[in-house]
């Protein structure tokens, strides 16, 4: 089928954002002919040297957004915190751009993506807005201890948290935020961590893919099994979920949403991702078209690909020095290495996953 | 197993050649962290545009070849006519490369090619080396009719060849040599056409995939079904006539041998293609580890990686406007397609392939 947005062979696809998302959404959009443009402030990016043309520019150059967006036949982003008015500047200028500013905006901000989630009706864990001293200790008498102070913004892999463990701890909590505006969750019981990746497209049709169950060390995701070992009434609710999310935010490409699992089987929501995301890693070994062929689908208008999970992989990312046991890796049967080409292996830093087939689905 | 040999991540590897076989080696050798420098005629080549650096200059510039080895680890290559001058130049130079220059040297030259084959005992089509008309007669008559008359050097799909179906056609075949040397061949009375995908590591390992079957139309290769529907004595035979090349040849990358199969089930050597070969594209969705990431694996001095094939493929090769049909190509399910990013497509021109998968292994 195809519509008025479908981008034909060899059309430009410009991607902000230079690291491992987008070297892997650059070489997906490759392996279907498109030509990729990354933008993004590094020259030797994990990204921009597998593309064919790269834009050196802080995000907030609004005239090197503009000399991108004139190569470009559409723009979309590897990265969560691009600024919403670069992502404006571009559609005002008549860029053609997915996923759209809204759906970036929301996502950007923890205290507008959890009330969206409610709107659509999904649950999430209770939440306090936080913009001052008083806000963060009405917050605290309401929610209890523990609960967790976060950035409004900004903020992975555990960074620009901290939890507030006793009443004792608001001052050095509220401190420690420097100012910004945050947001106070209440502790969510949950059993499990489960992700799900799904996508939808310009017309409107949505695919997602099977539930991985994700485990984090130190607040940075260490593995993703998928398929993982769900109900079919929580695989179910995953998938509601998931789609109010992308309908809700007439959303064109992939996202990650991120669920608690209750003691019940029932599920919260925990975080949206506008984009690919490191828990749909896996589908590169266990289906036909991953996450980042899914992305460049949806966002060039060609139609949704083949979702279903063929192998059960897990998926485990390979963290500062991990990937210099590179020898033993690709030595290993039954796996598939990934590396990302940074130079520097830093403690915690995603250098590279290994997909390791568990057995067919 | 470490040695001498192995490359760290983040090294550089060279590649001699721009097309679509260098761009799938280059995305391969990305995935495993290493940087890619492709050394080729044109800027916005298939391999270039998805590759961090490039060198664009003709084979035969000795100066260019230095500097782009100068930037290499080691130099690979994806196309068999690079001159074999040029690789000594760059070997002489104190560059690695793999695979060797005597490798390419015998592989570029059918005659020599079919020596080297009996000289390790593997059997060919029975030839006789074309220098003059004289010659030419002489080996119709002992060859008889219909033979092929082939240039030595360099011809694929099918150019360069012409078929002598008469004593009367020797003038006019000799005429359309040019001058060039050639070869005659028996015609080989062949009831199919299979091929064997080969990996030689610089410890001398060896790995080969299973056997494809390969259908041609007008000489230009259009499927490869693999594994194929082979009986257990031609699979052993056929990889254990691709150990011979490899070990007779001192190789250290990927090949592909084509072999046909006489009615009693035994093989005669067809072609040595010293490099990754088309008809093993189906390898990037039947097996973990495909043909394009073992070659690299080989030069990088990595283990090489798994060839067990967890899926029956059927490749098909998208010939000049075959991929046009991107629209209906990308929607099928069970099919991963591949668009090489050239501009114009010209009729038989190699611009894309599609996988389809068949069946489980």
């Amino acid at each position: 089928m195809r519509h008025d947005k479908s981008l034909p062979l060899g059309a430009k696809i410009g991607i902000l954002g230079d690291g491992q998302l987008g070297r892997m959404l650059s070489q997906a959009a490759s392996r279907l002919g498109f030509k990729v443009v990354v933008f993004g402030p590094d020259a030797e990016s994990p990204a921009a040297s597998v593309s064919a043309l790269s834009k050196v520019a802080r995000y907030t150059d609004l005239e090197a957004l503009d000399k991108f967006a004139a190569q470009c036949d559409v723009v979309t982003f590897e990265f969560e915190n691009i600024p919403v008015a670069s992502l404006e500047h571009l559609i005002a200028g008549g860029a053609r751009v997915a996923p759209n500013a809204r759906a970036l905006g929301i996502t950007q901000d923890r205290v507008s993506e959890k009330s969206f989630a409610r709107s659509v009706g999904i649950r999430t864990v209770d939440f306090h807005e936080v913009n001052s001293l008083d806000d963060l200790k009405a917050g605290v008498a309401r929610l209890g201890v523990p609960s967790l102070l976060k950035t409004r913004r900004e903020g992975y892999d555990g960074k620009g948290q901290v939890w507030i463990r006793d009443v004792a701890d608001i001052d050095a909590a509220y401190a420690s935020l420097g100012g910004r505006s945050a947001i106070l969750e209440a502790k969510a019981d949950f059993v499990r961590e489960v992700s799900v990746i799904a996508a939808r497209g310009f017309g409107g049709e949505v695919k997602t893919y099977p539930i991985g169950e994700n485990h984090h060390v130190g607040g940075i995701l260490s593995t993703t099994l998928a398929p993982a070992y769900v109900s079919e009434s929580l695989r179910a609710n995953a998938v509601e979920i998931a789609t109010r999310v992308l309908e809700g935010l007439d959303y064109v490409g992939v996202l990650g949403v991120e669920l608690f699992v209750l003691s019940d089987d029932s599920l919260l929501l925990n975080e949206i991702a506008p984009r690919v995301h490191n828990t749909g890693h896996w589908t590169q070994d266990g289906c036909l078209c991953d996450q980042f062929e899914q992305h460049i689908r949806a966002v060039a208008g060609w139609p949704l690909g083949d979702t279903e999970a063929r192998f059960q992989v897990e998926m485990t990312n390979l963290l500062g020095p991990d990937v210099l046991a590179w020898e033993s890796l690709s030595a290993e049967a039954g796996a598939r290495l990934y590396v990302y080409g940074k130079d520097e292996p830093r403690e915690g830093r995603k250098m590279g996953h290994i997909n390791r087939i568990k057995g067919r689905v």
